[in-house]
């Protein structure tokens, strides 16, 4: 079949909005109709040539929701009509990784996925001339039909709108899963959040789903301030105007009665800058404070500290799709918006027709949006 | 009173033996008659000068056992006659760091303890002619009588000797501890160890005792390998004479059946070195990897890696004092030196007497020693 799909064709250059082949879903496959799918940063990396491991051409997008239009031979956990999520982290249950129940970074098809290709080694998107397009992520949502294996998709319920259900398929996961699956936050917990971008208020609303006492964004832009603040924050910092460094700031703001000495139970990096990720690790607290990395740093740069950092009880980790076992967890965030544990609509800032989706990325780096989405 | 000891008057100069004032225990305090010390690393370390925070003149030795000659008014948990082990990391049991139930680092006495006195802000110790001597991680075993807060001393069973406990009172403790309480280390795990030394022998053995199938030990000395396989280890490796580089090798040689991917499950860095540290945190599993930092590194020295390393699931962290404790724990590891759990005696390679204790600190240079102990 024929399908309009917005194709990278080259690094560095605007997405062509065109038709493209698509063939139907070959065994354990399935066919799904995208009706809504977010501009993620991801996505921008991979378009713009900064990302080492890009292929072209390939159809971008990563972050969708939609319905299943045909399975493939052997299909049975979905049907057609059932409302899904694609997953770029899949779910098989079968793994070394998914039986390991430490992890949600499931292998099952992780070689073919990173070359662009579904579990076969073949696309199932060519352009009109018959040259081979590739998938991205294992999703390719930029395209109005598109193919994914049927352990990358997430059923959610249906009276979920797609054009908020969309964000839980990167953005909303990955912030609130950082907080729930990751960090395990406690009731009471103090927090900073560094960044206070689509993820960073997702970190925001997760860690008041937990029931942290102490909510600390902190961000060079004070316009990000009223935003954070409705979607839980308490504290604001912006580094540039508070006169001095700001590890020891915020040790000293989190202080609490009865304690010698200061820190956060948890950080969030959401920055993607290294520089930050340290200070994120050593604004926690001595003995047991935890930060976790979530932003995707530069190609090649790293992370330093020094070692008594850790030796003194401080962990560090990261977060790949908030940790969320994606057939498992992902409709469970869906069920957390309907039922207004968190919030998504505010986020949701522009809306564009995918003749406009190349729009949708000079609005993120002109800072304005939070999530702009694409609706087919 | 007065008492022998063995007095770091300078930084870089042998000790020396000679008698010295010890004034008796003042209120929340306790005189314990050391019966036996070892000598560890981090004795050395400041009394080389390599130390950025030792203080002189100083009685240095943290690692002891003896018995309670006499108690300060208030004293409660322990009386005269009792059999014991200083503890340079105290456990009050009410500071917001014990109350927290998330580390062993507690912060009662830390600051009087960083500079070389009792809560107090005062020494117990000084020379025959009246010249103020600091304590020594608030221990000083390097004395044959010393003075310690009662929130500094572990009681322990009557029927240990004291030539073995002492040892728990560091390196067994940090060896064991890391594996048991800080990387928890189930049953079936994988694990490497790097630096066979006295700390990587008690990991080793931790391992075993935890129940792990694959216990790999790293050491650039073949000699260590006889030593390490009493104490459990199923593998070795030579890192100079694998002809590739070590986080390869080891990801290969840790792969299981059924994984696409190798990687330990969990590795413990024993040698201080930072380079080590980072290969220690990359060959471990993609998704769950846990890297623990044991060894002091060289004042400065960063540790550094790519956050994707983290991002995609292994976890950076340090352990002090094994995680342990002290009041709590450490009678515990007596319990399992004394039931046969963990083995002592053969680490115990050098007996001296005090007045050769600068000996002791050659035979640690010269490698020859796994644990010297001075018996009083």
């Amino acid at each position: 079949m024929k399908t309009r799909a917005a194709v990278a064709f080259q690094a560095g250059k605007p997405l062509e909005i065109t038709e493209v082949n698509l063939e139907g879903p070959k065994a354990g496959e399935v066919m799904i109709e995208i009706k809504a799918t977010g501009l993620c940063h991801t996505d921008e990396f991979t378009r713009s040539g900064d990302d080492p491991e890009g292929i072209f051409p390939a159809i971008l997008g990563h972050e969708g929701a939609g319905v299943v239009v045909e399975v493939g031979e052997g299909v049975t956990t979905v049907k057609p009509g059932d409302h899904v999520i694609p997953l770029y982290t899949p779910e098989c249950r079968e793994c070394a990784s998914c039986l390991s129940g430490k992890t949600n970074l499931c292998t099952a098809i992780r070689s073919t996925q990173g070359q662009g290709l579904m579990p076969d080694g073949t696309s199932r998107f060519s352009t009109l001339d018959g040259e081979m397009i590739h998938h991205y992520m294992g999703c390719s949502t930029f395209s109005n039909y598109t193919v994914l294996p049927e352990i990358a998709v997430a059923k959610i319920r249906e009276d979920a709108p797609f054009d908020m259900a969309c964000y839980i398929g990167c953005g909303v996961t990955t912030g609130v899963g950082a907080v729930v699956n990751t960090a395990k936050v406690e009731i009471g917990a103090t927090a900073v959040v560094f960044g206070l971008g689509g993820i960073g208020l997702n970190v925001i609303q997760g860690l008041r789903l937990a029931g942290a006492d102490m909510i600390i964004g902190v961000d060079l832009n004070n316009d990000k301030k009223p935003m954070a603040e409705k979607f839980g924050m308490t504290h604001f910092i912006n580094p540039s105007e508070i006169g001095e460094d700001i590890v020891p700031y915020i040790v000293n703001l989190t202080k609490r009665r009865g304690d010698l000495i200061g820190g956060a139970d948890y950080s969030f990096d959401a920055t993607g800058n290294t520089t930050v990720m340290r200070q994120a690790l050593e604004c926690t607290h001595r003995g047991w404070g935890m930060s976790v990395i979530i932003g995707v740093a530069a190609a090649g740069a790293e992370i330093s500290t020094r070692p008594f950092q850790l030796v003194t009880g401080r962990v560090w980790k990261g977060t790949a799709f908030g940790g969320a076992r994606g057939r498992t967890d992902v409709p469970k965030i869906v069920d957390w918006y309907m039922e207004g544990k968190i919030e998504i609509d505010p986020m949701i800032t522009h809306r564009l027709k995918l003749d406009e989706i190349n729009h949708g990325f000079d609005l993120m780096h002109e800072g304005k949006s939070i999530r702009a989405i694409v609706e087919y």
